[in-house]
């Protein structure tokens, strides 16, 4: 009797599931049982919660009650796991992964020994094979789209549009000699040609990078901030990072500040995003507001070279377009923002005095949809929202470092690092499942990387030409 | 003929290596090709170098020209991979595991939050799942060895013992009532208790764990000296970490420092410990080497309470005996000191405002042999030498975070996180494998901690009887 009325349950159950199923709403994946944080304006966060997506876009968050309504032809089963939007990197020079641990703690480091390094050993290859690397190492960690300055972008494009990632790339303008340009005026010529070959591409945004204030002209910079005009292209320059860079333009402008400066020339516009922004006076800071600058905080980098803590969180709290960056992997030295959240949480604090200050919230929210508003990229990523594109992560919460999880916030910015990133999805297409990535093949790529090593430890390190 | 030629070179290739077989040292464990950073006083590191274990103990460690002289039971190749000691977390309290991401930023939270939620639920279960997750989370961060503060540390002894890592556990004395002792006497009781069960154990070395100078009487402080002198068994002790401790010891004392009183009363000796040592003075550092002292530098959990940091660097330069702790699971929030490199180096170099301040090869040290310095071991741990007890770890190179190495230190400082710790050996036991434990269930564990943060969810939270 018990059995039969089991049976009958059953089937009513099924008849349903069927009627369901004749109403529901065909997605192409769909996440569910995930501790969803949305990282929406309202920060609303789903115990139980799904992700439906279709194509390339987000169709549905929700809390999980309407699980029914979809038929999905994959499913995620996050079982409690954190799903997350996927995080943003908003400065680094992806390429350099190459020469990650080479002479680390030299003093005046980027003019003593990254340039003389860079004359010798920047081609075409190192730029693809250091790229390919650094997006395994991003997409593993969690980072979905990152703001490249370098050489040679359209190889970086190139390894960015095979793996399956979004970013904005900025080739490099600088008034000396460098591997893919004699001067500025060449540089300005190859990045407009590589924003014409890339202006339409879906996933990547190309643009122009000044490398800094100091290291151009003025009429290179009211050149560039032009040609950006003309395209609608990001700008990505390094910005107020040091107190050579203050001594050089105050020279240069009679007295001003390198934000004052660029302001004068005509050189703050939305377009621009600047690295760094460490030495800026509070009438800096509201300069940057005025021109809705977006700005990369890049802690890690920054403490390491011993240049100082950017006040980020005042930029963060005064509204400022901001969100964390990790320089490139000679300065951070990795480049998954998530391992960068814990320091940028304690540094805060220790500096503030204040154990209360830059709670795990604001850093996230600085990995996600700040990073997105940093880029001006607000209205496609940064959060979990429907019509949004589908730029997903999954944090694992059952390795022991993550175990329990009373608040996913804390979990994430005290206790993850980049190995707790289980899977990695752009543009709706899962890149990277289980730890394992699907569009590239990781051995061969670090074997490339392996082998152009030990070329720099031959040219380099053992015939002493550059001080190690 | 040309194949003829070769089956006669393996031939000849055979004898010799059976000839040579027959004059092997037979050793337990095996292991090549490794980059081996041996932590000794001279700081050799072997590029393709071997380890070999007999037992529990080191019996060579070579540049691997060696190789053949040793016939082993089981062999590992490195491949090129990272070989170093354990690593030696001096400080922390491994049962909290269970509380972790609780309540993380509340101001003054040991006093309004900790000590009440304590109160509430700690008991003999709490404390035995809440080490077991530990010790995993510790192991597969290369932790071999720890120095642990709690209640019931019976109990945390049964899981190291279970486990097969290495323990210095302290138990708790302490002025008001707690779950194991209704005063100090009853503490230092059960204390002695404690000393008395494991005092013969081959890796567990008990101790005494009096909370902190102001937490305890003098008359409680002078009296666990003196027993631990007659057991002969350290003392670990929260010291010089806040500004309040400072207050009541002046207050009680007519104006001394924490280190000042401790050595007035006669409390400072070699079988002290003392974690933290934030507010500290030039003298009260003469004061802590002068009388051998043991430090616990926990950079991580001091900076997220804004404590401040610790002249850790100075103390080190100084040739005091110290080494990294993590301090609790709330207040790091993970307990690999492995995950704590990259902080120690870069907060250092920012507070002296010196990118070439504490190098990566110091922080691996104070991880390493200074760690074992500081609790008086150095004889038997922190190093790869002939006759020190087998405690080893293997740290993935081909993680993309870790590619490429130029210099190891660099790598492990700047690069590595927990995660990339392949193989855990203590003791000469392999007691985790390509990440997988080898003598306990990880899922079990994991799952018994989840429920028990079910309990606290319904006990604390929910209840709202602790603030959140
Ligand atoms: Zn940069
Ligand atoms: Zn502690």
């Amino acid at each position: 009797m018990f059995k039969k009325t089991l049976v009958a349950v059953s089937l009513a159950a099924a008849s349903l599931a069927s009627a369901t199923a004749m109403a529901a709403e065909n997605v192409d994946l769909l996440i569910k049982n995930a501790t969803v944080l949305t990282m929406d304006e309202d920060k609303n966060v789903y115990e139980k919660g799904l992700v439906a997506v279709k194509e390339n876009k987000i169709v549905a968050v929700t809390d999980g009650s309407d699980l029914k309504e979809f038929e999905a032809k994959k499913v995620i089963d996050a079982d409690g796991d954190i799903v997350m939007p996927g995080l943003i990197n908003t400065h680094t020079h992806v390429s350099m992964t190459v020469f990650r641990s080479l002479a680390d703690d030299v003093p005046d480091r980027l003019h003593r020994y990254i340039f003389p390094l860079e004359s010798k050993l920047v081609t075409r290859d190192m730029v693809r094979i250091g790229a390919q690397l650094g997006n395994v190492e991003m997409l593993k960690g969690g980072v979905t789209t990152y703001a490249d300055m370098y050489y040679f972008e359209d190889e970086v494009a190139k390894t960015v549009d095979e793996i399956g990632m979004r970013a904005i790339l900025g080739e490099t303008v600088i008034k000396f000699p460098v591997a893919d340009a004699a001067n500025a005026e060449e540089g300005i010529k190859y990045a407009v040609n590589f924003i014409e070959e890339y202006k339409d591409h879906p996933r990547i945004t190309p643009a122009f990078a000044p490398h800094a204030p100091y290291t151009n002209t003025t009429e290179t910079l009211q050149k560039i901030t032009e040609l950006s005009k003309k395209y609608d292209v990001p700008v990505l320059i390094h910005l107020a990072e040091s107190d050579r860079e203050d001594q050089v333009i105050a020279e240069r402008s009679g007295g001003m500040s390198p934000v004052e400066y660029m302001a004068d020339i005509g050189a703050l516009t939305p377009n621009l995003v600047g690295a760094h922004v460490i030495n800026v006076s509070d009438s800096d800071i509201e300069l940057l507001k005025k021109h809705d600058v977006g700005i990369a905080h890049n802690m890690s980098a920054n403490i390491k070279s011993a240049k100082g803590v950017s006040p980020a969180l005042k930029m963060f709290d005064d509204g400022l377009r901001i969100g964390l960056g990790t320089d490139g992997p000679m300065s951070g030295n990795t480049i998954s923002t998530l391992d960068e959240f814990n320091q940028v949480a304690k540094v805060h604090k220790l500096v503030n005095k204040d154990r209360a200050a830059m709670p795990p919230m604001k850093v996230v929210e600085m990995a996600t949809i700040g990073a997105a508003r940093a880029l001006h990229m607000e209205d496609t990523i940064g959060s979990l929202e429907v019509g949004k594109l589908a730029d997903i992560i999954v944090i694992d919460t059952k390795a022991p470092n993550m175990v329990p999880v009373y608040n996913p916030y804390s979990a994430l910015v005290y206790s993850a690092y980049a190995a707790n990133v289980k899977h990695t999805i752009v543009d709706g297409q899962i890149l990277m499942k289980d730890r394992t990535m699907t569009t590239v093949d990781e051995d061969k790529i670090r074997n490339e990387a392996l082998a152009f090593a030990d070329k720099v430890r031959k040219t380099v390190i053992e015939s002493g030409e550059v001080v190690q």
